[in-house]
């Protein structure tokens, strides 16, 4: 394998979304005394995300970035888990997507990463979330790939093969880090090189979600161990 | 002033491109045993930068991106320096713009600013020139800002506003921090705040283009400098 970059998934992949936000959404349940299945109503918020990103995706609704995506979702949701949010609130609650805690490994493991590769992100967040994610997780990006950058989300081809050409790089010469094999399938559709992270703890409880569905070029357990495979 | 992000020229402004670039072509007629005027080469070759992209921006040529326009430009001017450089010539002495030396603030600037800033690129390399620079100078940057990513080189006004629309901030939460008074005089035409470091020895000698034009929010003598100005 030449492989020259290594680029990233990240919700999932490389940060707990599901830990993080359920946490966020029971802080914010607590200071304003209201009571609610806030696990549940993360599972259906990130539920709601792949719906929604169709909608754009397939040409029924015009470029929308992750936050007004999620802000809508969570709107449309607040009823059904007993829980109205006024306007500031969903400004506040979808922040929390921008503030979500890396798995323990993540951010060594791009750091190992980057001495020897180009390292970046391949996310559907847009720009300022990765910024701010990036701040807040510690993460090293060589470069951010965003989707407002190609108003595309993956697993939009345009998406892949766009990161690549910005790289200078052809697919061969990219692989892709990810715990969803969906994510990976297009990837290789496409040419990129394919590592499978597993993440057992994504959704709460390990399914076989966490296991790979193809011989991926890598299987990993960690970002680092990943990283350890590539000769890093 | 309310500034959240703090993005930088490059060339010239972080990096001391005349110094690196004729010590490069030196280099090379050393090995090749090859004898020219290296410092005028690099003056020349600096000079069919903005012509040259100029008919980029004027939509006399199609987009093309740095790489492409250097490579043009010195296969242009060899034989006016009595050298005849081969195709493999061009393309490693292109490579020469991917690793320019920093002056001595740049990095350590940058990480200062970091603290309190969301810390980018604007600058008219393209993504992978400047994902090379990166590496090769330790910029930690936030975000790379590039001219492949707007289809359009500076002082184009939707690169400017392209990067604050990326990070979801107005202009006004912006400062364009730059060694050349027309950079900073556009971005304050378009509403960004403006930082000027003087840099007397980018073109070798110092000459008037190193002293401020306009009363700029911030002016300094280095990267340090700025970034103590704003409270870093």
């Amino acid at each position: 394998m030449m492989i020259k970059a290594v680029v990233f998934d990240v919700f999932g992949t490389l940060v707990d979304w599901r830990g993080s936000v359920s946490a966020g959404l029971a802080d914010f349940g607590k200071v304003r005394g209201i009571e609610a299945d806030w696990v549940g109503l993360t599972d259906a918020w990130r539920g709601a995300y792949k719906p929604a990103m169709d909608a754009v995706r397939k040409g029924n609704r015009g470029w929308t970035t992750l936050d007004e995506l999620h802000r809508d979702a969570l709107r449309a949701l607040g009823p059904r888990f007993g829980v109205e949010f006024s306007a500031a609130d969903l400004d506040e609650l979808t922040g929390l997507w921008h503030r979500l805690t890396p798995w323990p490994d993540s951010a060594a493991g791009l750091l190992a990463l980057k001495q020897r590769f180009v390292v970046g992100s391949l996310s559907n967040g847009h720009v300022a979330l990765q910024v701010n994610l990036a701040k807040y997780t510690g993460f090293a990006w060589d470069m951010i790939f965003a989707s407002d950058m190609f108003l595309h989300f993956k697993p939009d081809a345009e998406f892949y093969l766009g990161a690549c050409r910005f790289l200078n790089l052809s697919p061969s010469e990219v692989m892709l880090g990810a715990s969803h094999n969906d994510d990976l399938t297009m990837a290789r559709r496409l040419g990129l090189k394919t590592g499978f992270i597993r993440r057992p703890m994504e959704f709460g409880t390990p399914d076989e979600r966490a296991e790979p569905s193809q011989d991926w070029e890598v299987v990993a357990s960690s970002v680092v161990e990943l990283a350890a495979s590539l000769g890093c």
